[in-house]
């Protein structure tokens, strides 16, 4: 049955794959200490326009929020989150299995307000009693957001200025990053991402990779010991070679960015679709997730047929649903999701 | 200096000093195993009329919601707690340092409502993706609450109700235990509380004990291994002596009644006195802490003459203060704050 | 430059990456939900002949230890290993992140002696305070060891009924299981293993695989909730099919084991060519890592020809060094190495 | 009945008791910001002859250790200590709950050799591997130490030195720190302690107080937002008065080293009792601890007549046990176990 439950159905750019053949047999060393690794970490550093950044690679999202936040973090810090955030709503408590609160703050489309940051820091530091509570100690936002909405450079821009003028780092979640910065109406790119904030990550798994994600600390900023934190958290990889040579990949002859654009292209299809068949959107996304309110009856038949994902209840009839597109998606799926829609 | 600024200014009733000196020489076991802690559980489980009740003693309030979270719940669990709870915003993460999320729902003067209880719950397990999330394990509330409220006998028996309906404990933090019991205006009784939540805890420290936490696991519910918990909790005390004595003496002749209903009368003169000023409250409590809004420049000066705490911030001319009475309050230092009020 | 630095030096099986291929636009669930983990997971049961298992897949080593030992102790238990087991030393404390204790026992060979584990049981059970120590909790072995060596079938049959006397868990760390199985003194089949152990691991990223190891809960024993705890340790894949298809073709027509056995004649090769070459041995080693003592002078000269690895200082002059073949050691690279030694 | 199981069987010193009622009305701030705590901090200071150091009260032993390692560590550090070491067998596991390796190291009369501590900082800074370790960050030593014993001036000088060679603190458990110092054969005084250390206690609950230690961070070390830490673990005592004033008086007119030293007087009478009666010594002690061995018969019928602690198993018919004398021990004390021995 063909599904647009996800962005991580099918397996990777067919690139990867060939890549991984052509390299197979040669030797290199584990840990991320081999060849591909240091290419793939120089390819970003160069799309970033940013010289000084320091690139790591780990494997999944969930591990690699776990391991960045729990390396730059002191532990009397949490880290401040919108309500929907994906550390604070649907990782299972890994930040505060690792000890750190997930100071959450409202959101608007999923997205935090510099405002409501800058006022919940400003509170806690004229609180007399701020010693008996958590200091916040780094800001998370993830863009695209859990609803597939973006921030714009200026909102970008104002969040980053918060946190500079707390002292505190900015650490975007980049899960989908690709999408997002190949969304039509976004004016935000990779390089003022990395001027802005103070370490992201541009993911691989949801975007043409078998896994990974490749961590920028933009400005020399790695946390010292950083590899036996790693360890400690589980996530360093023994083939490193795996990460290395998927993002070395993804990164030549702009691939990552070529994947996201057509992820894109068959989204703005599938948002026409929905525009005629008239189904009402959840909300107004410019990435590859478009999220839609069915009837339940609807969305039943419509299960037997094709895949999507349950979002949330509306209402005791109504349901909203996402649909994701990905580098692999083609026009026949999306002709076939016409014509049953 | 008088101050009002909290109900743990002094040391503890002198009929715990006495009991201290009397008893200071006798040879006994230490970790609670003494003859003064079984003597203290005796007399709890009697006025609680809890016959199967286990009674444990910590020495305070943040060890004993750490101590008490981290040993009911299982690993993948959180606790939901009011966004005001104080375990979900003035114990530094003590709970996350443990690996819980406190799971904050919305407040209504500081109370959690059993409806946002139930809702909470029931999107969880509707959610076909909770196995990403933290499970709710426990419900934690304060009786009195952080703004001096209380639940009624008929909030309670709701709140129970749903915790049973999903069978998870329900947890009262009875850190101002005594003035709640005491209200002029409450329904609930020990024996209610006892009834009603799976644990909860009768507060020494700020009615009228040096220190001490008398935790009630009310149906013979004491985790396994309790004890080897406390100890990796850093909340075994060698000399158990000295929370045994005191809640022995706190429970002999309802001194913990009595000494907690003088606050209560204290209170409501306090409470007379602000009318008569014309100060507004800032919220209404029927126990031993009152709110009250202050121009800043009214609060600056009062400072210079009496102890009183800051609340919060209202606008930039006002101050919210807390005025809490305690076991010594006198009617003298009232006479003293109606003079300069 | 060949080396023999580790068994990760080279990618995987050419047939891994053909399956890869072959199944790369197929669309499949997520998080381990897909066909070719479940065709995995009867594959593995079979060879085990353990019907009731349960077969979870996890990408890496220190990983799989953390997220098994985490999710199968209770909070005050901790987990019995040698001092030289890979939790114990090598894993940068990631078991005690997760808050448990290592209770180290001296090693004969890398390995725990029956004996020591009853008598720590012993010990710890008679001990008047015994409440306020680590409860040990499960007992923790690799097969083969760190140092390459393996226990006997009746070693492990009486490590098992010392587990079973006191109602803890046998946990097997198998991250070289294969060469192992396929040692030529060893008496020990992976039913036995099935058999005697409560939980072990299959390891994929030394034997063959890009990345993956397959635990094994022998007898229907998986924690519950296994799914949540793997996600709050970061340790929850996406796109699962990677470690399911690995598998399941490791699985298929014996691969996993003529791999394994593969590497056993390379290593037997290696220790003829050793032993003509009269470089001592560390220790005798039946399995792929064998493990010899240089001159510090040669082993610096050496170096710069080939790879290999530091074990440990031995005095001023003598290092242990370890070379290690796998599946994809070639004739060739042994060739080499007589040529040079 | 009469018992030396411990030194924690009886209350305070009566001078503790007389301050506590003196003092009981006054109305003070919490959390250890009160005059007493204030002038306590002083005193101590000059008795250790620190000008720079800063004097922290937290209420019990394994919370204090607890809390200073937990506050000084590195998240990816572990703390050295003897495999005898309070932290390492009597806690509970309270260091690793916390996220921090124990690394044991073997142990002499209950003492860590210095050589041995700097052998295993050189093998760990030697190991090519040690990114995948546990960084040693501080070294856990007790004084006297569980077995009684004592470190020579000598002794801790070398220690001392190799924790400055390594830049990493020496941190000295002064549960019973008193009987140490005033013990026949000593040749450390407090001062050499405040010196020689980074950061030490000195103990109340077993030398005379109700509950409390006293933390000496000896030159300015204390880390940042330690009152956040102590809270975030529990250990913020809300009426820090109580310590305070206990350790006030305690450094008032000598009266610590004066109750010491009457227990170690008493100590020596039971020395000479013990070798009167001809019962052998488990080993050599020169402070208030003392370890004998006794046949299990004798054992058994003297536990009916006076209370003593297991010490641990010797052979199946003998046992050691030990005697401790405190404050509070009298002579009559002494006559009746020598009429009885």
């Amino acid at each position: 049955m063909i599904t647009f439950e996800s962005d991580y159905t099918t397996g990777c750019c067919p690139e990867i794959l060939s890549r991984l053949v052509e390299t197979n047999l040669e030797q290199v060393s584990g840990y991320g200490k081999d060849k591909y690794c240091q290419s793939a970490e120089e390819k970003i550093k160069k799309v970033c326009n940013a010289p000084d950044a320091q690139v790591e690679f780990i494997v999944g999202g969930t591990q690699t929020n776990q391991t960045i936040i729990a390396a730059m973090l002191q532990r009397y810090q949490g880290v401040i989150a919108a309500k929907t955030g994906h550390i604070a709503c649907h990782e299972a408590g890994a930040i505060e299995y690792s000890g750190h609160k997930v100071i959450e703050l409202p959101q608007v489309l999923g997205k935090l307000k510099a405002s409501d940051v800058r006022n919940c820091l400003e509170i806690f530091y004229k609180d007399e009693s701020h010693d008996h509570m958590v200091f916040p100690g780094m800001v998370y936002i993830s863009h695209p957001t859990e609803y597939g909405t973006l921030y714009s450079l200026k909102e970008l821009t104002e969040l980053s200025q918060v946190c500079h003028d707390y002292d505190i780092p900015l650490f975007m979640d980049g899960a989908r990053l690709g999408y997002g910065l190949m969304s039509k109406t976004t004016d935000v790119t990779i390089q003022d991402i990395a001027r802005l904030t103070d370490v992201f990550y541009i993911g691989g798994t949801k975007v043409g990779a078998l896994c990974g994600e490749a961590v920028v600390f933009t400005h020399g900023n790695r946390p010292e010991h950083f590899v036996t934190m790693k360890k400690q958290n589980g996530s360093l990889l023994a083939k490193g070679r795996l990460l290395g040579i998927q993002f070395d990949t993804l990164f030549t002859d702009d691939l990552y960015f070529k994947i996201a654009k057509h992820a894109i292209d068959m989204a703005e299809r599938l948002k026409g679709i929905i525009e005629k068949k008239n189904i009402p959107f959840f909300l107004e996304s410019p990435t590859n997730q478009q999220f839609v309110v069915l009837e339940n009856k609807r969305m039943e038949e419509l299960k037997k047929q094709v895949g999507f994902n349950f979002w949330e209840t509306i209402d005791e009839d109504h349901t909203a649903v996402r649909f994701a597109t990905c580098w692999s998606t083609t026009a026949e799926d999306l002709d076939f999701l016409e014509n049953i829609l």
